[in-house]
């Protein structure tokens, strides 16, 4: 089972492989709202590229969240904050949602033999399911506008590791080899390590250190948001009262 | 003066700066032969990305350079192993080269303000010319195909990490950022950090420890080739004496 690690949604198309299981990182924020929202309650979520794309949902009297450059898009219900799905209101919801990064990664992979959302917030649900299904694994990173960024690097780095050292797959690929030396540097202090990071200064001009503190803490939301034709819905897993205790699970 | 990292020829698109100084890298094998070359007396090279451009000069009668996959191309007089230029046989020659990857990334980089040729041979040449200009500068990794490789990764950290500490630099650059942490892992044992790197593999296969050791070796070569038009050129320098020092240089 090979690992790989795409730093960019426009290089994608350089890393196809049938058999593989693609997982979308935006840790600061889209991935981490997404599995926010699914852990609470939301039914379904509908991710889009465009901003012209969500307003067609929202013409069709649907809740939809667009962020771009770290804000909400004037006129819509939600952004990429994962604290505004923490609300009563989205339960049972279908939200669309387009984010400036992370929706154009999940577009980029949707052709995919499978397609899950990975964030620091259900880390050992993806672990859990990764390591059952023993297919080859792309970790695709949404990076800034296609640059890498160092947090999702960070967190497929965390990811490869986990697999690779205590559950039988490999991987002959650089990117997933500095991914896995780079989480090792950060991994004590991912908060720290993230200080001089591009993408965490800008969102701290924003005023959201509560929101990167809450997407850099593992194991919050143990669900698992996978695509099924256009639609993100929270995956049916076995054992699921397992997935609450990571210190089973990682072990 | 601000320093970004470009991992692959394929994302250099996204980097554009018409005030910066692009650093072509491609440390196994392109751009340490070309620095060889230039070291060794060759008088210009020129850089084509297809074999079939380069199959144009060899039926003008020029010396022709072309390797794929790491092998020299059938019926080509070169490749890209460092030792082929340390002949005289090139000595004030103009020689035409393709490479898998090495000369892709000079193509993408042609029309920048000032495109230079680095490697472990040539740093502090590099180092001694780049704090001289002052200009931004954009770290270009051939990489492999297109993909992020270490080895490329690691230098650009090493010459980042110089301009940076030593001589007012500084970078936003989360790419940036993690080429440096990845050289501070590497330093102390560039060629042993390399060990499980794909493309070391790869040409180890191919029994090239001997060109491997060579092309990691730094200040061999104190000679910075440089784009004129279509051609590569040996750049004049000042204090010339002073570039076979390093020590003096890097100070």
């Amino acid at each position: 089972m090979q690992i790989e690690v795409c730093y960019s949604p426009n290089s994608f198309h350089l890393f196809q492989n049938p058999n593989a299981i693609v997982v979308v990182i935006d840790v600061l924020r889209a991935t981490s709202a997404i599995t926010t929202a699914f852990y609470n309650g939301v039914s379904k979520m509908i991710p889009v590229a465009t901003v012209d794309e969500a307003l067609v949902y929202k013409e069709q009297g649907l809740m939809v969240a667009a962020e771009r450059d770290g804000e909400i898009v004037n006129g819509f219900d939600l952004g990429n904050s994962p604290f505004g799905y923490m609300n009563t209101r989205v339960k049972g919801k279908t939200i669309a949602i387009t984010t400036t990064n992370g929706t154009q990664a999940i577009e980029a992979a949707k052709a995919s033999k499978q397609v899950v959302i990975g964030s620091f917030l259900n880390m050992d649900t993806l672990i859990y399911h990764l390591k059952k299904e023993k297919s080859p694994v792309i970790f695709l990173c949404a990076g800034w506008k296609n640059k890498f960024n160092l947090e999702d690097t960070i967190f497929a780095g965390a990811i490869a590791q986990a697999l690779i050292y205590k559950h039988g797959f490999n991987t002959e690929c650089d990117s997933a080899i500095a991914a896995m030396e780079l989480y090792k540097l950060a991994k004590h202090d991912v908060y720290g390590f993230l200080a001089n990071s591009s993408h965490r200064n800008r969102l701290s001009k924003l005023d959201l250190e509560r929101d990167i503190n809450y997407c850099l803490t593992p194991n919050q939301c143990p669900v698992l948001p996978v695509l099924e034709g256009k639609f993100l819905v929270k995956m049916e897993l076995p054992k699921h009262d397992l997935l609450v205790n990571s210190k089973i699970l990682n072990t």
